[in-house]
């Protein structure tokens, strides 16, 4: 089973990487940018474990591995 | 118009991060993950373009700054 497990910054945190992505979108020409955020994606190949297994080990990886969940959300793909 | 965009290595571009992510999982004890490739993921606030303006305008971004289209694959989701 194939997951995607994006981690992003929490609304309120800074994100000075996006913020610069977005004024160097902005210098190239591309005027409709209002805003643009940076977070992470990670593709997981989980073998042959079913959804809800599958959904708590992903979980569970978010929390111990994947995520700082101080400063940022995850959120769980499968499929 | 919200958009998120995603970069990820070509399939076969060696990712030694996602590898050295899969080994920590398996060494946490997460017996079921055979495979982890990390990407980034954008989101994108596009303001009131139309939806097929944002896709052009996002097709040209990721050709011209956000993906290096050498070794890496972009997509697009908008909503």
């Amino acid at each position: 089973m194939k997951a995607r497990v994006f981690v992003t910054l929490k609304s309120g945190v800074l994100d000075p990487q996006g913020a610069a992505i977005g004024t160097a979108l902005g210098g190239m020409g591309f005027d409709g940018v209002e805003s643009v955020r940076q977070g992470k994606v990670f593709e997981i190949e989980m073998g042959d474990a079913d959804e809800a297994t599958a959904r708590d080990q992903l979980d569970a990886m978010c929390r111990r591995l994947l995520a700082n969940t101080v400063i940022e959300d995850y959120s769980i793909e499968l499929g």
